[in-house]
């Protein structure tokens, strides 16, 4: 990994001994930076190609199946990818990565450890800070019947370089929900029943950041941009030994369903996580004031029974996060009925 | 990177990929385990070679030299080292795969950036916690001329194994020195010129940790064996992106003249820097105290002018770490009176 401001310009030296041949990079790049000058300080080389990535919603398996297949069409093999945006953006490039090298659909590998090869060369640069999906090993992916990841050894990005400078221009509001995400994770790290003392350095160290930012500050400076870059991929690296918890399990029903976006989703649920996480909650609501970000309420109004059914088991689906949060017997804790009671709260 | 209670035990599994053919895995094992349980834990199979490391003195780059031309004489070529102990014998593990792919000595490669090829398939597995050498691109040597590294991007371990419960039964006086050298890392980090956010982040926790450990806790238990460990890895990622600083300058000329190994070297120095770092070296001696350590004292009396010329040639060659602590004018400030003057109070 590479941090610091202005490494971004190095990002050609660092792919310079992957490149095979004649197989090009690929370059996927949030469409929000198409005509921008971070696109064009993409460095492309030769057959290279940029791809920019519609992101309006998060990455479904057939957007990923199609593009692999796209890139195995026109160039057979390729020397790499390269993800340049937020975690959808770098959660596409782990994924296509994958599906060059592994067949079938990338429906087939959502789950823990189905991805068979490694995937080629991949690098992530975010441009939004939060996510943690730049040390992930998820990349996660809506498919035909789950919100779920790759989850494998497989998929952390080979390289990452954080620039903190390219977070520099995000919209506030966007960048609090993601900033959020990490905040989330850091919580649901911290007081699951995964956790070891690897986590646990990394989960406190990313949550005293984000406190540092949105509880002690008053107003967003390059400092904030520079700890919240740390704080992702700190809170990214807490998660990798432990794992998330209830705001997330609850949150990808909602992506499932209504196509709700990852961090503004946590940001939706974990505001009624009280009966979990009270003091963490009883911040959020603070950090949420403080900056003056509205959460939207009564998303679920009118859903109807099967609606609430078909999240419910995308939900119930994520054990372990389930069993992170609550313990072996999170089953007999969080019953159908329960997680029903507060989808209809959201 | 691996980080767990009895992870030891997946060696086998993690390096299992990395054999190539007949080419055998070599381990380096500091000898102190020789005939202990932990020997006869390592996972030989077919040709494999373990080599009890001699680390009296620390590695030279002599040995190393030996070490690798043996091996090359013995199979040609080995899929990798796997190196077990403390900072000197990963140290030794790192030289010596660089030097079975890079021509020459060892002492070619004392410096920055000098290292020409990657080495063969490493892994470290620190036994004892603090050094920081298990994420360091450094492999510290006592060459011909100069106590010096090889620095380079090559230089950092493909895989590292953490696994609290392998330093247990170390002896408690040991522990302490090297446990003090990464507290020493933190300070000399975090004071540093050189420092960002990916510094200070690592730092401030490995800082914290150190600080739960040897200030408020009273007593080892396995918790502190679990946190020393984190706060190694932590304290050697800040200086990954930093520097050190007076306290390891000056200790490499004990070191290069004296033989004083690291730990206790840091240590001795650090007791006579309130000039440089007021604050850390009234909790240094705090902790001294607390722990029943006793700092050596007066190893320099009775050495000659030539002696003292040489730990003070070989001190100020140390250039970036006098830079990181004392800023661009740094040999207007430590001039060769003032540091013979530091010397002779050791």
């Amino acid at each position: 990994m590479i941090y610091g401001r202005g490494s971004f310009n190095q990002v050609d030296e660092i792919i310079a001994p992957h490149r095979k041949s004649m197989n090009p990079m690929v370059f996927f790049v949030d469409y929000f930076f198409e005509g921008k000058p971070l696109a064009s300080g993409v460095p492309l080389r030769s057959n290279d190609k940029i791809i920019f990535a519609d992101v309006t919603h998060e990455p479904k398996t057939t957007y990923v199946d199609l593009l692999a297949n796209q890139l195995k069409d026109e160039f057979g093999i390729i020397s790499g990818v390269v993800g340049i945006g937020g975690g959808a953006t770098m959660d596409l490039a782990k994924a296509v990565s994958l599906m060059m090298t592994n067949p079938g659909s990338s429906a087939d590998y959502q789950g823990w450890d189905l991805v068979k090869f490694p995937g080629v060369y991949k690098v992530g640069i975010p441009t939004l800070s939060g996510t943690g999906a730049e040390v992930s090993r998820t990349t996660v992916l809506t498919g035909p019947t789950r919100k779920l990841g790759m989850n494998s050894d497989f998929t952390p990005f080979d390289q990452i370089v954080l620039d903190p400078a390219l977070t520099k221009n995000a919209p506030s509001n966007q960048r609090f929900y993601t900033g959020m995400d990490c905040y989330i994770h850091c919580i649901e790290s911290l007081q699951g029943t995964y956790l070891n003392e690897f986590s646990k350095s990394y989960g406190e160290k990313a949550l005293q950041l984000c406190q540092e930012i949105y509880v002690d500050k008053n107003g967003w400076d390059d400092d904030c941009d520079d700890k919240l870059m740390m704080a992702s991929y700190a809170g990214g690296m807490s998660i990798a030994y432990s794992q998330v918890g209830v705001a997330h399990a609850v949150s990808y029903g909602l992506a499932f369903l209504l196509g709700t976006k990852h961090g503004i989703g946590n940001c939706i649920v974990f505001d009624k996580l009280e009966e979990y996480y009270p003091a963490a909650v009883k911040e959020f609501k603070y950090m949420v004031e403080k900056n003056n970000i509205e959460i939207p309420q009564g998303i679920c109004r009118g859903l109807s029974d099967e609606d609430f059914n078909k999240m419910i088991d995308v939900s119930l689906g994520m054990k372990p996060l389930w069993e992170n949060a609550l313990g072996k017997d999170w089953e007999s804790i969080i019953t159908r009925e329960k997680l029903r009671a507060l989808y209809e709260r959201l």
